[in-house]
This record gives structure tokens, sequence and C-alpha cells, in this order.
């Protein structure tokens, strides 16, 4: 570890920080081979039992009170894990996500989390986008990044080049059957598309597979883009059982 | 509006700000009372008009760049409005959204903007709580605290005697049916009850009313609050059609 320069994150660098012991233990679960060190704060409750975990994955660790404080800005953070960025191509087999230009990080961070928790592990990101590596975002994902697979496309027509299998639902706000009609006959191997916070989806994507639209009161401008893509994908994993309701 | 101190908001104050063109001129059109000025950067577009709008409404304007930018704090911001704090109790005939101590200034005004977009037009707090008079919950709320009512209570025994007819919905991770099943016979007048960000409900929810939970995988450790409260809120509204699906 002692070769890597601890500084704040820059999108150029190949290496992020993943801040909170929750986060860190989930990738050093799922991801141990990225996991490059472990930066830990002394007043962790816990301080022995971690290093012990690092021991046994041969993770380096430092206990450095000002590196946790410099790197965390403020917050109450204990435990911050180095890892090196990677990408794990979506599952052709298995309904997507589509973000077309996401700029949030928040966003980006709340819906790698609900994707998880609805069993939709594959995200597909239309660039220019936020930076999915910024620690930022993988606050927001509470460590749910490192469960699912992502990829990113300069083009939605070079996604759809790649996957020409899947069911296209572009989210709109007219020009679009509503959601639970949608559902009735929809495919298990949907991809659900959304467009940027402010901006949206642009026109020609109402041409585009089945456009669909969540039911809402016409005085409200749109929805948060997070909260749209929740309760489209909480529709879709219980209509396609990828969540169990017992 | 020169005897107002045009400073940053602080939760003391008897009024507070509201940031961006859209929402301002909701609020005028909304609750022009309590607005009580409006500031505005030489720099936005259509000055000429938002003055017109600001005389036909009897409401004081003020072009400052230097006043829009100390209090917008670096964001690209032309228009701010000037309120006066207010509460309208709930509506004991309508349905509610209900929130334990909510903490996340954005999860409130995002939970608002959802509310106000299913038609679910009353949200209760139970304090202590985010300030909802905050300009960060303002702007997540995209203007929609104008279009709802809002009630604050020290407790939720409190909540409970002041609307005894309600059905409650308390919203947990375990002990409770899932949300499809909960819908079947759901009441027209419902509550729905949802606890902290990082605590969520105490365990004693779970004997109050009709206990429910979003199913979701395992291996998440719950869903972001505004994605909840989204996901419960378009359910309850398109059963009970307070939404329209055309």
């Amino acid at each position: 570890m002692e070769s890597l320069k601890i500084k704040p994150y820059k999108k150029s660098d190949h290496y992020s920080y993943i801040f909170g012991t929750y986060s860190v233990l989930r990738l050093m679960e799922e991801k141990p081979e990225i996991l490059k060190g472990v930066l830990i704060h002394s007043k962790y409750d816990d301080v022995h039992h971690l290093i012990d975990l690092c021991k046994n994955n041969n993770i380096p660790y430092l206990i450095s009170d000002k590196t946790v404080n410099r790197l965390s800005d403020k917050e109450n953070i204990y435990v911050i894990g180095i890892f090196d960025k990677y990408e794990v191509k979506a599952n052709a087999l298995q309904p997507h996500i589509v973000l077309v230009h996401p700029s949030n990080m928040g966003n980006l961070g709340t819906i790698i989390r609900t994707a998880d928790g609805f069993n939709i592990k594959n995200i597909v990101i239309i660039t220019p986008a936020a930076d999915i590596f910024n620690p930022k975002v993988l606050r927001a994902s509470m460590g749910s990044l490192f469960s699912i697979n992502f990829q990113h496309f300069a083009s939605f027509s070079d996604y759809q080049t790649e996957f020409p299998s899947h069911e296209l639902y572009p989210f709109l706000l007219k020009k679009a059957l509503p959601l639970e009609e949608r559902l009735k006959d929809s495919s298990a191997l949907f991809s659900l598309v959304f467009g940027n916070e402010s901006s949206g989806l642009p026109d020609e994507f109402s041409q585009i597979g089945k456009p669909i639209k969540i039911p809402q009161a016409p005085t409200v401008d749109s929805l948060n883009l997070g909260v749209a893509v929740g309760i489209a994908a909480y529709s879709f994993a219980f209509h396609h059982q990828l969540i169990s309701s017992c």
C-alpha cells in the first residue's frame, strides 16, 4: 500500500476509495482481488477483528487517523477501502437497466443500490455520464456496485448492436403506454431505459421498443430519476419474479 | 423587501428561500400571499416578464447579482423567492405519508415531490426531523411543498390521537406482509408510515396497524428511503385510483 499515493480521488486515477465499514466488508467478501488496501481510524470500535480479516485475505492495512480524516472530508468515517477500477460486461441473458447520460452522482449510486435490491444485476451507462467510481456514487450505492455488472457505451446504438435480443422499454413522460399496461405482456429479457435528470430521453426514443410511462399528476414536472427507476425496477422485478414475496 | 435582512438561511428565521424560476413561479401561482419578495440575477433570460408578474401580484423584487450569488452558494441560480414559513394541517379525509424522524434533507424534498406526483397531498412529520423549510429540502421538492399539506407532531401517538380513522401501514423489513398482498384489501384512507434513513421504524411498529414490506433481495441492507416511499406511494395511489393511467 505504501506505493499508492493516498490523495483525494480524481477521475483519472486507476483506483478509487470506498467509505464505511459495511461497504468495505462487502467488497472484501465479493471481490477481494481488487481491494488493494484498507485505511482504519483508531477510533473504529473493532480494529482487531478488521485487521484479522485483512490478514486472512492478504490485504494491506494502515491505521492512520490523519489519512482517514483527510480522505473522508469531515464525515464520520472510520474505515476506507482502496480498490482498483474494473468493469464487468452486462450479461446478455439477464435484464438490464440502461441510463442515458445520468449526471447526478447521488442518483446513480441510489439506482445501483435499487437495482441490486431487486435482482436486476446489470447496469448499462451511455456516456457522457457521472463517474461510477466517484466515492459519492459508491457512498449512495452502499457497496452494491460490487454485486452488479456495469458496462459503458459511447452511444445507445452501440448498446443496441451488442444486445439485440433485449426488449427495450424507454421511460417517457408522453407518447407512451402506462407501466401496468406494458407490464402485462412484457418480456423477461427487458431493458428499462431512462434519460438524464434534467432533459429526460430525446424524442426519438418514442420510436424505439415499447415506450412506457409512470402515471403521475400533471401538476408535477417529473419524478426524481432515482424514484422513477425504483418504481419501474420493483414493478418489473415483481412481475417477472426476480424477487420473492415471502 | 428592504426590511428583511438578506442573509443565508437559518432554521430560526421566520422566512426561507426557494431557488429556481420553476419553483418561484409555482409559489407565485399556488400561494402568492406568502411570497414576500423575488431576487433576480441580471443574467436571467426573461427579466421583464418576471418583473411584470411580480408587479401584477404586488410582490417586491430586487435585481442584484451579488445577493443572488451569495445566497445560491456557487450554484447556477438566477431567481430566488423569499417566503414566510407556514403550516397547513393534514386533511382527515385524505391519505397521508407519515415520516418518523427523517434526517436527510434531499430525501425529504424528494419524498414531497413524489407525494405530490401521486396525489397523496398530506405529509406528516414526527420530530425531531430535518427542517422542511431548509432551501436544500425545497430544491429537492421542486416547488411541490407549496402544493401539499404538511403537519408536525412531537410523537407518533399524538398523530394517532388526532387522526384515529386512518389505517396505518408501517413499512418494516421483517415481521410484515408483502406490499402486493397488503394492497389487495387496503383502506382508501391509508397512512404510509416510514422510519428514519439509518434506523428504520422501532420494533414496536410491528404491533401497529398493518405492517408491510417491499420485497427485496436479502443481500441488500435496505432501499433508499426516497425510493421506498416512491414504490409505496405509486402502488397505493395506482391501486386507489389517485392517479389516472391514461
